[in-house]
């Protein structure tokens, strides 16, 4: 059952905290079949990921190619309608022109003393790139993963995309090529991952894997973290939607029902002031499920995580919005602003009655990867950062040693460095 | 012995490959260790830590108190000697100064649409500082990672650090309490990291997990990654010396020994164009190592990881470079800003034949806290990024919403996401 919280409960903190520790994910235990495909695959390369493609995908990538060819990819815009490529190209500008001004700068400075110091941003070489094949197989998340890689300049952009019987999704392909993917690898699963990760004779490995997978992609790329870098592994999405009572209940249902038909472990959370609004909504709610076509998923997923906190006031929401950390906030109030002032905890932020969370999800421009399940404490959607590496830059003179030299030696000596303090006083003729 | 390599020879690349290959880590298996001593945490909160604090650093948090109070701080500062805290404080200063430098501005901006986009960039609310007890007990360490979380805003900064037989290093006390950290637990080890990540009935939880330690803690954390953010887990440290002809050898080696001291699995490799240097250095790096009181582990460290890389021409470089990513690069030639615009992998770079890294550990200002093992290539050094998190932020209005809102239902009906297309078109009567 949808649970309804009060602040007015006296037991209010206890049912919130225990709200808030509720587990969505269902961890399977993969570990040790992923750890047998990555050490067949860094043994054996090339013949290893074709013999678990044909397992699994149930196809031989000797046959097809393991490579997606261009003329596949022509095919694949024929196939597109013109309407969805249309938005596929407005979704990759908007994309590339807010993820360019997210651009860091490279800086040098000297400070006082005379020392030169700084950092140097550049991009990552390779990025490889999963996306998961049957229903999670989302154009858009081709958009959100590979634009931003791009505009941090890197090079190669390597995707790898499990091909059921050989069969690709055009929307994925075209998505690819307008994002500016450099090559595409019809595999998947763990066996794409440790290919990535390690190479084989045909494939070059790269240097960081992004992009959400089943619980098989999740531990590969948990495993191989260390030899490459990794994003953060998503669990099921959720959306906090904080509303005044003079909103049309039938827009905020829409919203929690968009969230709620992900995944029947995805959250959506309703918070108002408004208890005859909080009514209208899950009425609401039940009314527009029986017309979904993936009614099913967002009923169970409503029924099971969705939840309505009633507030004596908005001015209550901010340490309860902290503390939920969501991936994504609405904030379809009249004081939106003030509200966003007073919080630090979310993913993305939708301002206002005209902002729903799914004009994030596609044409916004703003990034879709967003941090899930609380992480929102402590990590921050997908970003050109997350392409780019900073060197820090260090340059003393004679003169700049002789002042700073003497006190790195004495807290060499304090921590019993004795190397570290001669590579100093070598040079200061100490 | 010392790996000596040349681009001359004709198997070069294969030597360097398997160089490259080299693992310098011996993975301990505590995982299932590690594991039980979460559960008991998590179970038993402070009773738990209580005793595996008896068992481990044989000693009573009861008797003691878990909390380091402020006179035994100030007891600290007696027992500094007065050139070590003078250079602690610039240190901190320093340190302090290039940091505010980092810090990201939160931007808003409308674009041609209409369109509001941005991102607000807010601290963390509390994060742990694990500093680890014994040898591996620096109190710049403490510095490097206290102060950017203070920088960055965070309010709550805990640190963990084990305390054999109750007793505390008084530079660690004191370098914390320099850099503002708002706590000091004493307790260590795996049961640290458990009661930081989920609270206990006395220390309250943390947003994210900093700091260096041993294999147990290496592995805690990533048993509560997930539960809280976690820095990248360290490996042995590392230099790449890039050194012509015309340095001083011995400064160069005293270079080299300074990170070998560090750890018998840490490596030095001296990179330069000038073979009779090469030799004058390796023999001043022997000569060197009869006088150090730590010789014996950087004897072995220079053993077994140590390499010297002959080049046809420095700028044969850049590449080789790149492809060791090192934590620590020092370029110790004329043309070192011509070599650092071609290098795109290192965690930190000391320009010209004054700044020897050791500048760098303590008081250059900029951070010692750096990526490790090749991760160079996908990853950046400690810096107020870390302890900040990024909420984007997006609005429109209702004219904005009438352009941008068809596409977004275009790509919802593509990806199959009804609900998704409906909290669109709901507010635009489509």
């Amino acid at each position: 059952m949808t649970i309804r919280l009060s602040t007015e409960d006296t037991d209010f903190e206890a049912r919130f905290s225990a709200f808030l520790a509720t587990k969505r994910e269902t961890s399977q235990e993969v570990d040790a079949a992923v750890r047998e495909i990555i050490a067949r695959v860094r043994e054996a390369g090339d013949a290893a990921v074709a013999e678990y493609t044909r397992r699994f995908d149930r196809f031989d990538p000797a046959q097809t190619g393991l490579r997606v060819e261009r003329a596949e990819i022509e095919a694949a815009y024929e196939a597109v309608e013109a309407d969805t490529l249309a938005a596929l190209r407005l979704a990759r500008e908007r994309i590339e022109a807010h993820h360019r001004r997210q651009m860091p700068e490279s800086r040098r400075y000297r400070d006082a003393l005379g020392v030169e110091l700084g950092w140097r941003w550049t991009p990552l070489a390779a990025v490889g790139l999963y996306v998961p094949g049957g229903l999670a197989s989302y154009p858009s998340s081709v958009l959100m993963n590979a634009v931003p890689a791009r505009v941090a300049g890197v090079e190669r952009l390597a995707m790898a995309v499990p091909a059921p019987q050989g069969r690709l999704n055009p929307l994925v392909l075209v998505a690819a090529d307008l994002a500016g993917v450099t090559e595409i690898l019809r595999i998947g699963g763990a066996q794409a991952i440790a290919a990535l990760a390690y190479g084989t004779q045909t494939i070059a490995p790269v240097d960081k894997i992004v992009g959400p997978g089943n619980a098989y992609v999740a531990a590969a790329k948990r495993q191989v973290f260390g030899q490459v870098g990794i994003d953060m592994i998503a669990g099921p999405s959720e959306v906090l939607v904080v509303a005044d009572g003079d909103n049309d209940p039938d827009w905020i249902a829409a919203d929690l029902l968009a969230q709620a038909e992900h995944d029947t472990a995805a959250q959506s959370i309703l918070m108002t002031d408004d208890a005859a609004f909080a009514d209208a909504v899950t009425a609401a709610v039940e009314r527009q499920l029986k017309t979904l076509s993936r009614g099913e998923i967002a009923a169970a997923s409503w029924r099971d995580f969705g939840a309505v906190i009633l507030l004596r006031d908005l001015d209550e929401a901010p340490p309860l919005i902290d503390r939920i950390a969501p991936e994504h906030l609405e904030l379809a109030t009249q004081e939106a602003e003030s509200l966003l002032e007073r919080t630090r905890n979310a993913g993305a932020v939708f301002l206002g009655r005209h902002t729903p969370e799914v004009i994030g999800d596609y044409v916004g421009g703003s990034n879709h990867v967003l941090p899930t399940a609380r992480s929102a404490r402590f990590s921050s959607g997908l970003s050109v950062l997350d392409f780019l590496k900073r060197m820090s830059v260090l340059r003393l003179g004679p003169d700049e040693l002789r002042v700073l030299g003497p006190a790195a030696v004495a807290l060499a000596q304090a921590e019993g460095l004795e190397a570290h303090g001669r590579s100093v006083s070598i040079r200061l003729n100490l």
